[in-house]
């Protein structure tokens, strides 16, 4: 069977098989509703706390911190309005270069009367503090105050200092949260240090570190009062109702437990891959965005200057390498990167963004392998353009 | 292994062995997201689509009329907050025996300014139709109006009319719901001829029927305008965002095409089961619930005069057989049933309601082993009250 090199975990990641076969018994003989009162019910409630244990413990987290959720973007959507609802109009101050499952529930958020910020990033993807701090002095006193910037951007892996802007939006009246998203399972995570700068809530996924599709969490500190975006019948301490997906949520426990235990091992990896991978790129004449901020170490976004991204990624597609262009979670929409232009790309180079996201299976033979196809297809795109031109 | 008999298949069902071989791959070698324009996201692209078209076809929907969710749960509140948002505030109907999850979103509503009637049930458990007129027709002129009954209930299986309440339901102006969850999979069903009698909505859920947990849909005309719950990359037409759950998706594909070519031969054994177990329910002198009602072919709900439910179902299930007291899907709550409330149950009898549901896997052998242990624990309960009185 043709199979791909796979260059694409900021989109989603193998399963890890010690995860699937956990999850296997939730599959087949342990089917029961976790609400149910039988032996069915109890096997399967037992596994959900032991998953909440898990994932708690893997970033920090108390148990009753966890809110289990069907992924990252509900997980976002329940913080962003679940905050809200209870609070009078406020104003919600996102980054630009969030996901758009934090700033398109922020722009319902503005639908629905609440003033929206969004605070813009340097060249480099980074959030000025001068910035946040102007942003948060602009809102009026007394105002409630939604913040929810990314931990680590999808597209470039540029990181923000959490912490550090927490504890800036301190002295204002603010709920603070962050898209951990991509951050976790590539860097270590701590909720509890994040809590103490002020942050009160943070989204987490399964897929995105060798776990299921279908579970995510919201951890929330309990002095935020939540609407269920979901409401019914009172799981998830009432703020997430709807049987619980125990098989998924057995997995993201046992993921989270292995991408933290292997997360300070698995990140001098990918920077040794990633060194070998931009060295490569740039002998081609790439680009690569954000090359000297903070990044995720797994993360590339590059582009070469008069190639296309969307027809890059196609032709190594075909040559068996399997990247992304532009943000992969949402690449139904054909426009230019978002993050980029929050980052004063020149629109002409933004086009041509193809992003490499290393994981866990990735080998230097794969890079080797990638480099040299590139190289193959760089040539055969420059000549049909000397042809054509 | 200790294997109870399961008796409640309401509650969840055993992943059909089928069901699960069609998601494997997408656990393990198809591990794409669906939105990456690779092979890997184009095989799990296919997949998505060819459920989308399996589910359609086995509730007579289009398949563009197919917005997939995390489950049931998700499905009734995306219709009835989803539906409300664009809405001017309305009076929102349900019937007094919804699921929680219908009753609470409907809450909801009315907290933020919804009128919100319960329409009640006759004491066999259905919706008499001058009710329900009568409460449509107090509803001020021009109001927005939703309307939420369920097609089954999961405690007495009682069946409603659908298509006759949406019938009458269209001379005024109404978005017009129903949760099929309970139905889909033990009757047939046809969205097609529900929505020309006026049905709009219908919620589905895959773990009733052979499905995997978490997965669920709402069949929706597109007429409806929908505020999405999950706003984010755009997914489901933009109706609900997030990575699609591909391997929980494929499942529910496969479980609906086989519960649709299931249907009647099913429907025609859960009969001869029920029978047989009703009738050595009434020699031990219980009382059926709902029992001269349409009801799914499937479910039993009875008490035992003087026997408190919740005991029975503790000693059963050390008996080995899992049975379910009261509504199983929020259990954690111990009042009594609102479904046997709404139904003018005398509530000393209430408290003692215990849940039989049928599935796939049960037998006649079954039956009579469950009536023997059911007869050796009252008599054990009974002598017990003996000595303690």
């Amino acid at each position: 069977m043709f199979s791909p090199v796979y260059l694409d975990h900021n989109a989603s990641t193998p399963l890890d098989p010690r995860v699937l076969e956990g999850m296997l018994p939730f599959l087949t003989t342990s089917y029961g509703n976790a609400s149910s009162r039988h032996e069915y019910g109890r096997a399967a409630r037992k596994a959900v706390d032991e998953a909440r244990q898990r994932v708690a413990y893997a970033v920090g987290a108390h148990p009753t911190e966890v809110i289990f959720t069907s992924g990252g973007s509900e997980a976002n959507n329940l913080f962003l309005k679940g905050a809200a609802a209870p609070l009078k109009m406020g104003l919600v101050a996102i980054s630009a270069v969030e996901h758009p499952c934090v700033s398109e529930p922020a722009r319902q958020l503005a639908r629905a009367g609440w003033r929206l910020r969004e605070i813009g990033v340097e060249p480099n993807g980074r959030i000025r503090n001068a910035d946040f701090q102007a942003e948060l002095a602009a809102a009026p006193a007394g105002t409630p105050l939604l913040i929810s910037i990314m931990a680590a951007n999808n597209e470039t892996g540029v990181e923000q200092d959490i912490a550090q802007l927490a504890e800036l939006a301190k002295p204002v009246r603010a709920w603070f949260h962050t898209d951990a998203v991509q951050w976790f399972g590539k860097r270590a995570l701590n909720f509890r240090a994040l809590n103490a700068a002020g942050v009160h809530g943070m989204t987490l996924s399964a897929h995105k570190l060798g776990g299921p599709k279908g579970a995510g969490a919201l951890i929330a500190d309990k002095r935020v009062e939540l609407e269920p975006l979901i409401a019914g019948g009172g799981h998830e301490r009432g703020l997430r109702s709807g049987t619980e997906n125990v098989a998924a949520i057995v997995g993201f426990g046992l993921a989270a437990e292995l991408a933290a235990a292997s997360v300070d091992v698995r990140g001098s990896q990918f920077l040794a891959l990633r060194h070998q991978l931009e060295r490569g790129l740039v002998e081609q004449g790439a680009m690569i965005f954000a090359g000297t901020a903070a990044r995720l170490p797994n993360t590339t976004y590059f582009a070469l200057p008069g190639i296309d991204g969307e027809t890059l990624v196609g032709r190594l597609d075909r040559a068996g390498f399997a990247v992304a262009s532009g943000a992969a979670c949402s690449s139904a929409r054909r426009e230019i990167s978002h993050v980029l232009m929050a980052m004063s790309v020149d629109p002409a180079l933004a086009r041509g963004a193809v992003r490499i996201s290393l994981g866990a299976g990735n080998t230097a033979q794969h890079i080797r392998d990638f480099l040299a196809a590139l190289t193959a297809t760089i040539m055969q795109l420059k000549g049909m353009t000397a042809v054509a031109g």
